[in-house]
């Protein structure tokens, strides 16, 4: 048995999100499905660095799974891309230690999530990014930004159907936000992340922005510990998973 | 009765082209529908400056029609979007003469085809240019973008199935070709288009930026006035109307 590693990207938009569901289209069955025909019918599990929800794009997503199989890397690559659809793509695949866990041995993640900002929405956007026509004051939402970087309980920015258990605190190394023609860009690099936690994060960026909050309320809302505090999570056709760091 | 004049974009991907079918979804059938919503069961006709393939977009065409309404003008805009799926969007409504004709008034027509030059291919440009990993001279494309401009008969670059009477000259302004990035955008600008036209002679000039052809070769092969002397037509998803002038 050899432990190969994948680096991949995919196009949420046909996808009712990562993990496989009896009857739907989803990239973990599109991919074990792959895997099944390479293995002659015999099934093949694979480990994500973390799921994906409907909708949500990777740019670089890495699973881990095992095979029996000792064929090159390259081969390993054009085989998988072969048996894939086109709205998924492996860029690299790399042999790893029997040790090695795409969930559990995640470093750093890096999130980004688009905003399109113009009067009017542009139909070869629609999936790709939320479209946003309000005025916005972008210095005030990367003063925002600020205090969301560092260490804290992130319970207020996080679903509260999610069953994450144990601590809900992370770090935030990098918190970001850039316009650029009409599209805002937010960068979110972090030790990890709770269940919606960019989509919640970037609506109350947006409240800012709008001016309905102030930066400076971010440190009260964290110490809220309460979803209920804050507004509506953003659309899904704007995250992407773009880095997975080990 | 009141002509209207609307300009409009389209995501061709989900559409089997512009031309009404039955069964099929078409930017017409959607458009149309979308109408006879809005007139109470009553057919509206559409016209457009040209059809556009399966797979082909649009960022700006123009289609007529007319209407016993007299609604303003923002009113129209608002109603067709609210009727309108996501992927087609209605920019401007105009009030036009009762003699114009969005197909037989065009005095130019821009299209750009995207072809996407790297090593990989990017699953997110899949259905919105074409992907092309070969080496390409760009300087010979432009070389040959220059035998192209002017006044010409184009029967080469037409599909032989092209149900056109009449005269195969047409008259481009513009032929030009640069890569920014990884995309190298073709511009087309021309009293009007044969059929299959952009899409053949964009299969041409890779030809050329591949050192299979020269660049004078575009005076012999206009010469010969026949399909058969060229290659295959490129994909359609690299292909935009760009816009209609009247």
């Amino acid at each position: 048995m050899q432990r190969l590693k994948c680096t991949l990207q995919y196009d949420g938009s046909g996808f009712s999100g990562f993990q496989i569901q009896p009857g739907k289209r989803t990239v973990q069955g599109i991919l074990e499905n792959a895997l099944l025909k390479m293995h002659k019918g015999e099934p093949v599990r694979i480990h994500p660095s973390g799921r994906t929800d409907t909708g949500v794009h990777a740019k670089g997503q890495t699973i881990h799974f095992d095979s029996p199989y000792s064929i090159s890397l390259y081969n390993w690559k054009q085989a998988l891309n072969t048996l894939l659809p086109h709205d998924v793509y492996v860029k690299q695949v790399e042999t790893v230690p029997d040790t090695f866990h795409a969930r559990y041995d995640v470093v750093e993640k890096e999130y980004r999530y688009y905003v399109y900002h113009k009067e009017e929405p542009d139909v070869f956007k629609r999936n790709y990014s939320y479209f946003f026509p309000y005025a916005l004051d972008l210095t005030a939402m990367q003063a925002a930004c600020r205090y969301l970087e560092g260490t804290h309980d992130f319970t207020t920015f996080s679903s509260a159907k999610a069953t994450t258990r144990g601590s809900k605190q992370r770090t935030l190394y990098q918190v970001s936000c850039e316009k650029s023609r009409s599209e805002i860009e937010f960068i979110f690099r972090g030790s990890g992340f709770l269940y919606n936690m960019v989509r919640i994060i970037v609506g109350v960026l947006l409240d800012i922005g709008q001016g309905r909050r102030k930066p400076a309320d971010i440190d009260v809302l964290l110490s809220k510990r309460d979803r209920r505090a804050v507004g509506e999570t953003v659309p899904s056709q704007g995250l992407y998973l773009w880095r997975v760091t080990y």
